[in-house]
Protein backbone atom coordinates (compact mmCIF):
# COMPACT_ATOMS: atom_id res chain seq x y z
CA UNK A 1 0.00 0.00 0.00
CA UNK A 2 1.18 3.20 -0.82
CA UNK A 3 1.03 5.96 1.72
CA UNK A 4 0.52 8.50 -1.18
CA UNK A 5 -2.99 7.00 -1.53
CA UNK A 6 -6.23 8.76 -0.79
CA UNK A 7 -10.09 8.65 -0.95
CA UNK A 8 -12.38 10.80 -2.78
CA UNK A 9 -16.22 10.49 -1.77
CA UNK A 10 -18.89 11.75 -3.84
CA UNK A 11 -22.18 11.07 -1.19
CA UNK A 12 -25.26 11.98 -2.32
CA UNK A 13 -29.03 11.74 -1.53
CA UNK A 14 -29.13 8.33 -3.08
CA UNK A 15 -25.91 7.16 -4.37
CA UNK A 16 -22.00 6.68 -2.91
CA UNK A 17 -19.61 6.71 -5.10
CA UNK A 18 -15.57 6.28 -4.08
CA UNK A 19 -12.61 6.10 -5.75
CA UNK A 20 -9.27 5.36 -4.30
CA UNK A 21 -6.34 7.55 -6.00
CA UNK A 22 -2.86 8.07 -6.12
CA UNK A 23 -0.74 11.69 -4.90
CA UNK A 24 -1.25 12.29 -8.79
CA UNK A 25 -5.07 11.32 -8.77
CA UNK A 26 -5.11 8.66 -10.68
CA UNK A 27 -7.83 6.06 -10.18
CA UNK A 28 -6.43 3.47 -8.52
CA UNK A 29 -9.84 1.53 -7.67
CA UNK A 30 -13.15 2.92 -7.83
CA UNK A 31 -16.63 1.48 -6.08
CA UNK A 32 -20.20 2.83 -6.26
CA UNK A 33 -23.17 1.46 -3.62
CA UNK A 34 -26.92 3.09 -3.36
CA UNK A 35 -26.43 3.52 0.41
CA UNK A 36 -27.34 7.55 -0.03
CA UNK A 37 -27.69 9.67 2.84
CA UNK A 38 -31.13 9.44 2.54
CA UNK A 39 -31.92 6.45 4.46
CA UNK A 40 -28.98 7.14 6.78
CA UNK A 41 -28.87 8.44 10.14
CA UNK A 42 -25.13 10.60 11.36
CA UNK A 43 -23.87 7.38 13.34
CA UNK A 44 -24.32 4.89 10.61
CA UNK A 45 -22.10 6.75 7.98
CA UNK A 46 -18.53 5.61 9.19
CA UNK A 47 -19.73 1.85 8.80
CA UNK A 48 -21.45 2.32 5.76
CA UNK A 49 -17.81 3.93 3.69
CA UNK A 50 -16.00 0.99 6.06
CA UNK A 51 -17.29 -1.64 3.97
CA UNK A 52 -16.62 -0.23 0.75
CA UNK A 53 -13.36 0.93 1.45
CA UNK A 54 -11.96 -1.41 4.19
CA UNK A 55 -9.35 -3.24 1.82
CA UNK A 56 -8.02 -0.10 0.77
CA UNK A 57 -7.13 0.81 3.77
CA UNK A 58 -4.02 -0.12 6.40
CA UNK A 59 -3.15 0.26 9.97
CA UNK A 60 0.42 1.91 9.52
CA UNK A 61 -0.59 5.07 7.77
CA UNK A 62 -3.63 7.19 8.29
CA UNK A 63 -5.59 7.51 4.50
CA UNK A 64 -6.97 11.14 3.60
CA UNK A 65 -10.31 11.01 2.44
CA UNK A 66 -12.36 13.96 0.82
CA UNK A 67 -15.42 14.08 0.35
CA UNK A 68 -18.29 16.42 -0.81
CA UNK A 69 -22.59 15.86 -1.55
CA UNK A 70 -25.02 15.66 0.21
CA UNK A 71 -23.23 13.94 3.44
CA UNK A 72 -22.37 17.63 4.57
CA UNK A 73 -25.99 18.48 5.01
CA UNK A 74 -27.94 18.86 8.27
CA UNK A 75 -29.59 15.33 7.55
CA UNK A 76 -26.19 13.84 6.45
CA UNK A 77 -22.83 12.75 8.90
CA UNK A 78 -22.19 16.16 10.04
CA UNK A 79 -23.65 19.73 8.60
CA UNK A 80 -19.94 21.06 6.95
CA UNK A 81 -20.03 24.47 6.49
CA UNK A 82 -20.80 27.48 3.85
CA UNK A 83 -19.28 30.12 2.39
CA UNK A 84 -21.44 32.41 1.19
CA UNK A 85 -21.52 33.61 -2.29
CA UNK A 86 -20.61 35.48 -3.99
CA UNK A 87 -17.29 33.46 -3.55
CA UNK A 88 -14.99 30.95 -5.53
CA UNK A 89 -15.74 27.29 -4.31
CA UNK A 90 -14.25 27.49 -0.85
CA UNK A 91 -11.45 25.39 1.10
CA UNK A 92 -12.58 25.39 5.30
CA UNK A 93 -13.18 21.88 4.71
CA UNK A 94 -14.80 19.96 8.20
CA UNK A 95 -13.69 16.93 9.60
CA UNK A 96 -16.09 14.18 10.31
CA UNK A 97 -16.48 12.17 13.63
CA UNK A 98 -14.46 8.55 13.13
CA UNK A 99 -13.63 6.18 15.43
CA UNK A 100 -11.39 4.41 13.22
CA UNK A 101 -7.83 5.31 13.69
CA UNK A 102 -7.42 4.44 9.51
CA UNK A 103 -9.45 7.07 8.32
CA UNK A 104 -9.51 11.24 8.48
CA UNK A 105 -12.40 12.52 6.54
CA UNK A 106 -12.93 16.03 5.56
CA UNK A 107 -16.06 17.36 3.48
CA UNK A 108 -15.70 20.13 1.51
CA UNK A 109 -18.14 23.46 2.49
CA UNK A 110 -21.37 23.88 0.39
CA UNK A 111 -22.26 27.75 -0.46
CA UNK A 112 -25.20 29.18 0.50
CA UNK A 113 -26.89 32.49 -1.10
CA UNK A 114 -28.96 34.70 1.46
CA UNK A 115 -31.37 36.56 -0.99
CA UNK A 116 -33.00 34.55 -2.57
CA UNK A 117 -32.09 32.21 -0.18
CA UNK A 118 -30.92 28.94 -1.81
CA UNK A 119 -27.90 26.35 -1.26
CA UNK A 120 -25.78 23.84 -2.84
CA UNK A 121 -23.84 20.48 -1.85
CA UNK A 122 -21.87 18.97 -4.22
CA UNK A 123 -22.07 21.18 -7.09
CA UNK A 124 -19.69 23.25 -5.94
CA UNK A 125 -17.05 20.78 -6.01
CA UNK A 126 -17.87 20.50 -9.20
CA UNK A 127 -17.71 23.92 -10.30
CA UNK A 128 -14.18 23.64 -8.47
CA UNK A 129 -13.22 21.37 -10.86
CA UNK A 130 -13.88 23.49 -13.86
CA UNK A 131 -12.04 26.43 -12.62
CA UNK A 132 -9.03 23.98 -12.11
CA UNK A 133 -8.08 24.53 -16.15
CA UNK A 134 -9.70 28.06 -16.15
CA UNK A 135 -9.43 30.13 -12.71
CA UNK A 136 -10.58 33.35 -14.19
CA UNK A 137 -13.64 31.70 -16.23
CA UNK A 138 -16.53 33.76 -16.94
CA UNK A 139 -19.55 31.68 -17.61
CA UNK A 140 -22.75 30.25 -16.76
CA UNK A 141 -22.87 26.69 -15.74
CA UNK A 142 -25.84 23.95 -15.37
CA UNK A 143 -25.53 21.06 -13.32
CA UNK A 144 -28.64 18.98 -14.36
CA UNK A 145 -29.48 16.27 -11.43
CA UNK A 146 -32.30 15.76 -8.31
CA UNK A 147 -32.14 19.52 -7.75
CA UNK A 148 -30.63 21.14 -11.04
CA UNK A 149 -28.26 24.40 -10.23
CA UNK A 150 -27.53 27.03 -12.54
CA UNK A 151 -24.81 28.79 -11.66
CA UNK A 152 -23.23 32.74 -12.95
CA UNK A 153 -19.34 32.46 -12.69
CA UNK A 154 -17.76 35.60 -13.23
CA UNK A 155 -13.44 35.55 -13.30
CA UNK A 156 -13.78 32.40 -11.58
CA UNK A 157 -16.40 33.49 -8.89
CA UNK A 158 -19.65 31.53 -8.01
CA UNK A 159 -21.76 35.07 -8.05
CA UNK A 160 -25.41 33.70 -8.08
CA UNK A 161 -27.04 30.40 -8.45
CA UNK A 162 -30.84 28.63 -8.70
CA UNK A 163 -31.35 25.67 -7.46
CA UNK A 164 -34.70 24.04 -9.23
CA UNK A 165 -36.69 20.77 -8.06
CA UNK A 166 -36.90 19.29 -11.42
CA UNK A 167 -35.34 16.02 -11.10
CA UNK A 168 -36.64 15.24 -7.51
CA UNK A 169 -39.95 15.83 -9.59
CA UNK A 170 -39.39 13.95 -12.05
CA UNK A 171 -38.40 10.78 -10.25
CA UNK A 172 -41.78 11.15 -7.84
CA UNK A 173 -43.96 11.77 -10.43
CA UNK A 174 -42.73 9.34 -13.40
CA UNK A 175 -41.76 6.37 -10.09
CA UNK A 176 -44.81 6.80 -7.76
CA UNK A 177 -47.64 9.50 -8.88
CA UNK A 178 -50.66 8.06 -11.10
CA UNK A 179 -48.09 8.73 -13.64
CA UNK A 180 -46.28 5.84 -13.14
CA UNK A 181 -49.34 3.81 -15.00
CA UNK A 182 -49.24 5.62 -17.93
CA UNK A 183 -44.69 5.83 -18.78
CA UNK A 184 -42.54 3.80 -19.16
CA UNK A 185 -39.05 5.45 -18.38
CA UNK A 186 -36.84 3.38 -20.47
CA UNK A 187 -37.79 4.53 -23.33
CA UNK A 188 -37.52 7.87 -25.01
CA UNK A 189 -38.98 10.22 -27.68
CA UNK A 190 -37.11 12.85 -29.19
CA UNK A 191 -39.92 14.56 -30.82
CA UNK A 192 -42.53 14.57 -27.65
CA UNK A 193 -40.02 15.93 -26.10
CA UNK A 194 -39.44 18.71 -27.82
CA UNK A 195 -42.87 19.57 -28.14
CA UNK A 196 -43.08 19.61 -24.52
CA UNK A 197 -40.05 21.98 -23.70
CA UNK A 198 -42.37 24.41 -26.15
CA UNK A 199 -45.20 23.87 -24.68
CA UNK A 200 -43.85 24.50 -21.31
CA UNK A 201 -41.58 27.62 -21.92
CA UNK A 202 -45.07 28.82 -23.52
CA UNK A 203 -47.49 28.46 -20.61
CA UNK A 204 -45.48 27.73 -17.66
CA UNK A 205 -48.55 27.77 -15.30
CA UNK A 206 -50.15 25.33 -17.40
CA UNK A 207 -48.00 22.72 -15.74
CA UNK A 208 -49.78 21.37 -12.81
CA UNK A 209 -52.98 20.44 -15.78
CA UNK A 210 -50.23 19.10 -18.33
CA UNK A 211 -49.20 16.36 -15.88
CA UNK A 212 -52.43 15.18 -15.36
CA UNK A 213 -53.40 14.83 -18.89
CA UNK A 214 -50.21 12.40 -19.83
CA UNK A 215 -52.53 10.19 -17.57
CA UNK A 216 -55.39 11.28 -19.53
CA UNK A 217 -53.84 11.17 -22.89
CA UNK A 218 -52.36 7.56 -22.47
CA UNK A 219 -56.23 6.44 -21.22
CA UNK A 220 -58.31 7.69 -23.63
CA UNK A 221 -55.91 9.34 -26.40
CA UNK A 222 -52.70 7.55 -28.39
CA UNK A 223 -50.11 8.32 -26.50
CA UNK A 224 -47.10 5.98 -26.17
CA UNK A 225 -45.64 4.96 -22.81
CA UNK A 226 -42.24 6.42 -24.31
CA UNK A 227 -43.94 9.77 -25.29
CA UNK A 228 -45.19 10.43 -22.17
CA UNK A 229 -41.77 9.67 -20.07
CA UNK A 230 -40.17 12.39 -22.45
CA UNK A 231 -43.01 14.77 -22.76
CA UNK A 232 -42.82 14.33 -18.59
CA UNK A 233 -39.16 15.46 -19.03
CA UNK A 234 -39.92 17.74 -21.51
CA UNK A 235 -42.73 19.98 -19.73
CA UNK A 236 -40.28 20.08 -16.69
CA UNK A 237 -37.07 21.01 -18.00
CA UNK A 238 -39.52 23.84 -20.09
CA UNK A 239 -40.65 24.84 -16.66
CA UNK A 240 -37.23 25.20 -15.66
CA UNK A 241 -35.78 27.48 -18.18
CA UNK A 242 -38.91 29.23 -18.58
CA UNK A 243 -37.74 30.49 -15.03
CA UNK A 244 -33.86 30.25 -15.65
CA UNK A 245 -33.79 32.75 -19.27
CA UNK A 246 -31.88 35.20 -16.61
CA UNK A 247 -29.10 32.75 -16.62
CA UNK A 248 -28.96 31.70 -19.96
CA UNK A 249 -30.49 33.93 -22.51
CA UNK A 250 -27.54 35.31 -24.10
CA UNK A 251 -24.91 33.57 -22.50
CA UNK A 252 -22.59 30.17 -23.35
CA UNK A 253 -23.72 27.68 -21.12
CA UNK A 254 -21.79 24.88 -19.63
CA UNK A 255 -23.45 21.70 -19.18
CA UNK A 256 -22.03 19.68 -16.30
CA UNK A 257 -24.12 16.30 -15.57
CA UNK A 258 -24.12 12.77 -16.51
CA UNK A 259 -24.53 12.36 -20.10
CA UNK A 260 -28.12 11.33 -21.10
CA UNK A 261 -29.39 13.75 -18.86
CA UNK A 262 -27.44 16.33 -20.00
CA UNK A 263 -27.99 15.62 -23.62
CA UNK A 264 -31.83 16.32 -23.00
CA UNK A 265 -30.89 19.63 -21.36
CA UNK A 266 -28.71 20.11 -24.38
CA UNK A 267 -31.45 19.85 -26.67
CA UNK A 268 -33.61 22.13 -24.63
CA UNK A 269 -31.14 24.25 -25.19
CA UNK A 270 -30.11 24.65 -28.26
CA UNK A 271 -34.02 24.34 -29.41
CA UNK A 272 -33.42 28.16 -27.25
CA UNK A 273 -30.76 29.10 -30.01
CA UNK A 274 -28.03 29.23 -26.70
CA UNK A 275 -24.74 27.48 -26.93
CA UNK A 276 -23.70 24.97 -24.98
CA UNK A 277 -20.21 23.02 -23.70
CA UNK A 278 -20.36 19.82 -22.13
CA UNK A 279 -18.45 18.52 -19.15
CA UNK A 280 -18.43 15.30 -17.19
CA UNK A 281 -19.61 15.49 -13.53
CA UNK A 282 -17.93 12.52 -12.28
CA UNK A 283 -14.52 14.13 -14.03
CA UNK A 284 -15.46 17.61 -12.19
CA UNK A 285 -15.65 15.75 -9.24
CA UNK A 286 -12.84 13.48 -9.02
CA UNK A 287 -10.96 17.28 -10.25
CA UNK A 288 -12.40 19.07 -7.28
CA UNK A 289 -12.19 16.79 -4.29
CA UNK A 290 -8.12 16.65 -6.06
CA UNK A 291 -8.06 20.09 -5.36
CA UNK A 292 -9.02 20.31 -2.17
CA UNK A 293 -6.64 17.10 -1.19
CA UNK A 294 -3.91 19.30 -2.69
CA UNK A 295 -5.13 22.29 -0.67
CA UNK A 296 -5.30 20.05 2.39
CA UNK A 297 -1.35 18.94 2.31
CA UNK A 298 -0.18 22.56 1.31
CA UNK A 299 0.97 21.71 -2.05
CA UNK B 1 -81.99 -7.47 7.76
CA UNK B 2 -83.87 -5.28 6.02
CA UNK B 3 -84.31 -5.93 2.10
CA UNK B 4 -84.46 -2.29 1.44
CA UNK B 5 -81.04 -1.53 2.70
CA UNK B 6 -78.20 -1.13 0.29
CA UNK B 7 -74.67 -0.56 0.50
CA UNK B 8 -72.85 3.08 -0.97
CA UNK B 9 -69.34 2.69 -1.65
CA UNK B 10 -66.65 5.88 -2.41
CA UNK B 11 -63.25 3.84 -3.51
CA UNK B 12 -60.76 6.02 -4.39
CA UNK B 13 -57.05 5.81 -4.41
CA UNK B 14 -55.88 5.67 -0.81
CA UNK B 15 -59.11 4.80 0.98
CA UNK B 16 -62.43 2.88 0.88
CA UNK B 17 -65.90 4.72 2.24
CA UNK B 18 -68.46 1.97 2.93
CA UNK B 19 -72.11 3.25 3.93
CA UNK B 20 -75.23 1.25 4.90
CA UNK B 21 -78.36 2.85 4.15
CA UNK B 22 -81.93 2.79 3.95
CA UNK B 23 -84.32 3.20 0.97
CA UNK B 24 -84.58 6.58 1.64
CA UNK B 25 -81.20 7.53 1.91
CA UNK B 26 -80.47 7.38 5.84
CA UNK B 27 -77.15 6.65 6.53
CA UNK B 28 -77.90 3.17 9.35
CA UNK B 29 -74.07 2.67 9.39
CA UNK B 30 -70.56 3.11 8.09
CA UNK B 31 -66.84 2.37 8.04
CA UNK B 32 -63.86 3.38 6.66
CA UNK B 33 -60.50 1.94 5.99
CA UNK B 34 -57.59 3.02 4.17
CA UNK B 35 -57.33 0.05 1.63
CA UNK B 36 -57.46 2.23 -1.36
CA UNK B 37 -57.27 0.57 -5.19
CA UNK B 38 -53.97 1.83 -5.05
CA UNK B 39 -52.38 -1.15 -3.37
CA UNK B 40 -55.02 -3.82 -4.94
CA UNK B 41 -55.46 -6.35 -7.71
CA UNK B 42 -58.47 -6.75 -9.70
CA UNK B 43 -59.25 -9.87 -8.06
CA UNK B 44 -58.76 -8.37 -4.11
CA UNK B 45 -61.48 -6.18 -4.49
CA UNK B 46 -63.86 -8.52 -3.19
CA UNK B 47 -62.27 -9.75 -0.38
CA UNK B 48 -61.58 -6.31 0.84
CA UNK B 49 -65.21 -5.36 0.17
CA UNK B 50 -66.51 -7.95 2.26
CA UNK B 51 -64.25 -7.70 5.15
CA UNK B 52 -65.86 -4.61 5.16
CA UNK B 53 -69.60 -4.76 4.82
CA UNK B 54 -69.67 -8.69 5.99
CA UNK B 55 -72.22 -8.24 8.95
CA UNK B 56 -74.35 -5.91 6.88
CA UNK B 57 -75.48 -9.23 4.02
CA UNK B 58 -77.31 -12.09 4.75
CA UNK B 59 -78.47 -14.86 2.21
CA UNK B 60 -82.04 -14.04 2.27
CA UNK B 61 -81.31 -11.54 -0.19
CA UNK B 62 -79.09 -9.65 -2.68
CA UNK B 63 -77.54 -6.27 -1.16
CA UNK B 64 -77.08 -3.84 -3.74
CA UNK B 65 -73.89 -2.30 -3.67
CA UNK B 66 -73.25 1.20 -5.68
CA UNK B 67 -70.00 2.56 -6.02
CA UNK B 68 -68.17 5.34 -7.46
CA UNK B 69 -63.92 6.63 -7.95
CA UNK B 70 -61.03 5.04 -9.02
CA UNK B 71 -62.58 1.29 -8.50
CA UNK B 72 -63.63 1.82 -11.53
CA UNK B 73 -60.03 3.03 -13.48
CA UNK B 74 -57.99 0.53 -15.54
CA UNK B 75 -55.97 -0.36 -12.73
CA UNK B 76 -59.22 -1.02 -10.27
CA UNK B 77 -61.57 -3.64 -9.87
CA UNK B 78 -62.91 -3.66 -13.53
CA UNK B 79 -62.81 -0.66 -16.06
CA UNK B 80 -66.12 1.06 -15.73
CA UNK B 81 -67.61 3.02 -19.12
CA UNK B 82 -67.18 6.57 -19.64
CA UNK B 83 -69.51 9.27 -20.31
CA UNK B 84 -68.22 12.11 -22.60
CA UNK B 85 -68.04 15.48 -22.08
CA UNK B 86 -70.80 17.56 -22.87
CA UNK B 87 -72.87 15.56 -21.01
CA UNK B 88 -74.99 14.83 -17.86
CA UNK B 89 -73.46 12.76 -15.23
CA UNK B 90 -74.28 9.28 -16.36
CA UNK B 91 -76.40 6.29 -15.09
CA UNK B 92 -75.16 3.27 -17.69
CA UNK B 93 -73.61 1.71 -14.74
CA UNK B 94 -70.91 -1.41 -14.74
CA UNK B 95 -71.42 -4.43 -12.87
CA UNK B 96 -68.46 -5.71 -11.16
CA UNK B 97 -67.74 -9.58 -11.33
CA UNK B 98 -68.74 -11.30 -7.85
CA UNK B 99 -68.20 -15.20 -6.70
CA UNK B 100 -70.30 -14.07 -2.90
CA UNK B 101 -74.07 -14.45 -3.52
CA UNK B 102 -75.24 -12.12 -1.40
CA UNK B 103 -74.04 -8.84 -3.21
CA UNK B 104 -75.02 -7.07 -6.62
CA UNK B 105 -72.08 -4.72 -7.03
CA UNK B 106 -72.73 -1.31 -9.53
CA UNK B 107 -70.13 0.62 -10.41
CA UNK B 108 -70.81 4.71 -11.66
CA UNK B 109 -69.57 5.62 -15.10
CA UNK B 110 -66.62 8.19 -15.18
CA UNK B 111 -66.19 11.19 -17.56
CA UNK B 112 -63.92 12.04 -20.22
CA UNK B 113 -63.25 14.96 -22.17
CA UNK B 114 -61.50 13.92 -25.69
CA UNK B 115 -59.85 17.61 -26.38
CA UNK B 116 -58.22 18.28 -24.27
CA UNK B 117 -57.56 14.64 -23.24
CA UNK B 118 -59.12 14.51 -19.83
CA UNK B 119 -61.20 12.16 -17.05
CA UNK B 120 -62.50 11.63 -14.02
CA UNK B 121 -63.96 8.98 -11.62
CA UNK B 122 -66.02 9.71 -8.55
CA UNK B 123 -66.27 13.71 -9.04
CA UNK B 124 -69.12 13.28 -11.71
CA UNK B 125 -70.89 11.33 -8.75
CA UNK B 126 -70.31 14.50 -6.57
CA UNK B 127 -71.61 16.72 -9.44
CA UNK B 128 -74.91 14.54 -9.56
CA UNK B 129 -75.40 14.50 -5.75
CA UNK B 130 -74.74 18.87 -5.82
CA UNK B 131 -77.93 18.33 -9.14
CA UNK B 132 -80.27 16.60 -7.12
CA UNK B 133 -81.55 19.79 -5.73
CA UNK B 134 -81.02 21.58 -9.03
CA UNK B 135 -81.26 19.64 -12.32
CA UNK B 136 -80.52 23.09 -14.39
CA UNK B 137 -78.07 24.58 -12.42
CA UNK B 138 -75.37 26.54 -14.45
CA UNK B 139 -72.28 27.37 -11.91
CA UNK B 140 -68.63 26.43 -11.82
CA UNK B 141 -67.55 23.93 -9.04
CA UNK B 142 -64.02 23.31 -7.71
CA UNK B 143 -63.30 19.64 -6.24
CA UNK B 144 -60.10 20.03 -4.36
CA UNK B 145 -58.43 16.62 -3.92
CA UNK B 146 -55.80 14.60 -5.37
CA UNK B 147 -56.57 15.08 -8.81
CA UNK B 148 -58.46 18.67 -8.35
CA UNK B 149 -61.32 19.13 -10.57
CA UNK B 150 -62.77 22.57 -12.15
CA UNK B 151 -65.92 21.75 -14.20
CA UNK B 152 -68.43 24.15 -15.57
CA UNK B 153 -71.75 23.05 -15.50
CA UNK B 154 -74.59 24.79 -18.07
CA UNK B 155 -78.19 23.85 -17.58
CA UNK B 156 -77.11 20.93 -15.85
CA UNK B 157 -74.55 19.34 -18.29
CA UNK B 158 -70.67 18.92 -17.65
CA UNK B 159 -69.88 20.96 -20.75
CA UNK B 160 -66.42 21.30 -19.65
CA UNK B 161 -63.40 20.23 -17.14
CA UNK B 162 -59.81 20.11 -16.04
CA UNK B 163 -57.97 18.14 -13.06
CA UNK B 164 -54.71 19.40 -11.43
CA UNK B 165 -52.69 17.08 -9.97
CA UNK B 166 -52.21 19.69 -6.97
CA UNK B 167 -52.80 17.12 -4.26
CA UNK B 168 -50.91 14.59 -5.80
CA UNK B 169 -48.00 16.78 -6.04
CA UNK B 170 -48.52 18.14 -2.42
CA UNK B 171 -48.38 14.78 -0.62
CA UNK B 172 -45.48 13.59 -3.15
CA UNK B 173 -43.47 16.96 -1.89
CA UNK B 174 -44.88 17.18 1.37
CA UNK B 175 -43.82 13.42 2.60
CA UNK B 176 -41.48 12.27 -0.42
CA UNK B 177 -39.26 14.64 -1.28
CA UNK B 178 -36.05 16.52 0.45
CA UNK B 179 -39.04 18.98 1.18
CA UNK B 180 -40.11 16.47 4.13
CA UNK B 181 -37.67 17.94 6.16
CA UNK B 182 -38.38 21.33 6.12
CA UNK B 183 -42.17 21.37 6.46
CA UNK B 184 -44.98 20.30 9.30
CA UNK B 185 -47.74 19.24 7.37
CA UNK B 186 -50.38 19.19 10.85
CA UNK B 187 -49.42 22.93 11.16
CA UNK B 188 -50.57 25.81 9.66
CA UNK B 189 -50.19 29.84 8.77
CA UNK B 190 -52.82 31.58 6.98
CA UNK B 191 -50.24 34.36 6.42
CA UNK B 192 -47.41 32.44 4.55
CA UNK B 193 -50.44 30.86 2.86
CA UNK B 194 -51.68 33.88 1.38
CA UNK B 195 -48.59 35.53 -0.15
CA UNK B 196 -47.55 32.00 -1.79
CA UNK B 197 -50.76 31.91 -3.35
CA UNK B 198 -49.99 35.93 -4.86
CA UNK B 199 -46.59 35.10 -5.75
CA UNK B 200 -47.41 31.70 -7.48
CA UNK B 201 -50.09 33.44 -9.30
CA UNK B 202 -48.03 36.08 -10.34
CA UNK B 203 -45.06 33.97 -11.75
CA UNK B 204 -46.31 30.42 -11.93
CA UNK B 205 -42.82 29.64 -14.10
CA UNK B 206 -40.87 29.87 -10.68
CA UNK B 207 -42.57 27.01 -8.99
CA UNK B 208 -40.05 24.86 -9.49
CA UNK B 209 -37.32 26.69 -7.92
CA UNK B 210 -39.97 28.00 -5.60
CA UNK B 211 -40.14 24.24 -4.14
CA UNK B 212 -36.13 24.25 -3.61
CA UNK B 213 -36.49 27.20 -1.92
CA UNK B 214 -38.76 26.00 1.04
CA UNK B 215 -35.97 23.59 1.50
CA UNK B 216 -33.31 27.07 1.88
CA UNK B 217 -35.38 29.71 3.52
CA UNK B 218 -35.65 27.06 6.47
CA UNK B 219 -32.14 25.67 6.44
CA UNK B 220 -30.69 29.39 6.61
CA UNK B 221 -33.86 31.55 6.72
CA UNK B 222 -35.82 31.83 9.18
CA UNK B 223 -38.77 29.72 7.57
CA UNK B 224 -40.86 27.65 10.32
CA UNK B 225 -42.23 24.28 9.69
CA UNK B 226 -45.72 25.26 9.92
CA UNK B 227 -45.44 28.56 7.59
CA UNK B 228 -43.02 26.33 5.26
CA UNK B 229 -46.36 23.67 5.14
CA UNK B 230 -48.49 26.56 4.44
CA UNK B 231 -46.21 27.78 1.78
CA UNK B 232 -45.97 24.78 -0.06
CA UNK B 233 -49.88 24.52 0.09
CA UNK B 234 -50.21 28.34 -0.77
CA UNK B 235 -47.44 28.18 -4.12
CA UNK B 236 -49.33 24.85 -5.07
CA UNK B 237 -53.41 25.99 -5.28
CA UNK B 238 -51.79 29.16 -6.83
CA UNK B 239 -50.35 27.46 -9.97
CA UNK B 240 -53.50 25.82 -10.30
CA UNK B 241 -55.43 29.22 -10.12
CA UNK B 242 -52.95 30.50 -12.66
CA UNK B 243 -54.08 28.36 -15.16
CA UNK B 244 -57.91 27.49 -13.78
CA UNK B 245 -58.86 31.58 -14.46
CA UNK B 246 -60.98 31.08 -17.38
CA UNK B 247 -63.16 28.46 -15.10
CA UNK B 248 -63.32 30.84 -12.19
CA UNK B 249 -62.71 34.54 -13.24
CA UNK B 250 -66.36 35.96 -12.76
CA UNK B 251 -68.02 33.49 -11.74
CA UNK B 252 -69.58 32.17 -8.37
CA UNK B 253 -67.96 28.78 -7.98
CA UNK B 254 -69.23 26.13 -5.45
CA UNK B 255 -66.25 24.21 -3.82
CA UNK B 256 -67.04 20.27 -3.24
CA UNK B 257 -64.27 18.88 -0.86
CA UNK B 258 -63.50 18.29 2.58
CA UNK B 259 -63.88 21.00 5.22
CA UNK B 260 -60.13 21.48 5.70
CA UNK B 261 -59.15 21.42 2.04
CA UNK B 262 -61.78 23.60 1.08
CA UNK B 263 -61.15 26.15 3.49
CA UNK B 264 -57.85 26.75 2.15
CA UNK B 265 -59.26 26.97 -1.47
CA UNK B 266 -62.07 29.06 -0.35
CA UNK B 267 -59.46 31.43 1.34
CA UNK B 268 -57.21 31.56 -2.12
CA UNK B 269 -60.36 32.77 -4.36
CA UNK B 270 -61.84 34.83 -2.01
CA UNK B 271 -58.64 36.70 -2.48
CA UNK B 272 -59.45 36.71 -6.15
CA UNK B 273 -62.43 38.28 -5.41
CA UNK B 274 -64.50 35.03 -6.45
CA UNK B 275 -68.34 34.48 -4.47
CA UNK B 276 -68.04 30.68 -3.23
CA UNK B 277 -70.18 28.05 -1.56
CA UNK B 278 -69.39 25.12 0.04
CA UNK B 279 -70.68 21.49 -0.19
CA UNK B 280 -69.50 18.72 1.57
CA UNK B 281 -68.14 15.97 -0.52
CA UNK B 282 -69.72 12.97 1.73
CA UNK B 283 -73.04 14.12 1.32
CA UNK B 284 -72.91 15.00 -2.33
CA UNK B 285 -71.38 11.82 -2.79
CA UNK B 286 -74.41 10.05 -1.22
CA UNK B 287 -76.42 11.83 -3.04
CA UNK B 288 -75.46 10.79 -6.38
CA UNK B 289 -74.88 7.56 -5.07
CA UNK B 290 -78.65 7.69 -3.74
CA UNK B 291 -79.78 8.77 -7.17
CA UNK B 292 -77.99 6.08 -8.97
CA UNK B 293 -79.61 3.51 -6.54
CA UNK B 294 -83.02 5.04 -7.56
CA UNK B 295 -82.44 4.89 -10.91
CA UNK B 296 -81.28 1.21 -11.16
CA UNK B 297 -84.90 0.38 -9.44
CA UNK B 298 -86.55 2.55 -11.46
CA UNK B 299 -87.93 4.63 -8.74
Amino acid sequence: MNTDTWIALDWGTSHLRTWLLNSSGEILDQRHCDQGMNNLQPDQFEGVLLEQIDDWLNFETITQVLACGMLGSRQGWIEASYDSAPCAPGTLLTKAPVSDPRIDVHICPGIKQLAPADVMRGEETQVAGLLTDAADLNTVVCLPGTHCKWVRIVDGKITEFQTFLTGELYGLLAKQSVLRHSLDTTAWDDQAFKSAVDESMAQPQSISAQLFSLRAQTLIGDLSAAAANARLSGLLIGLELANSKNFWSGQQVTIIGESRLSEHYNLALQMQSVTTLQANSETMTLKGLSLAHRQLNGA
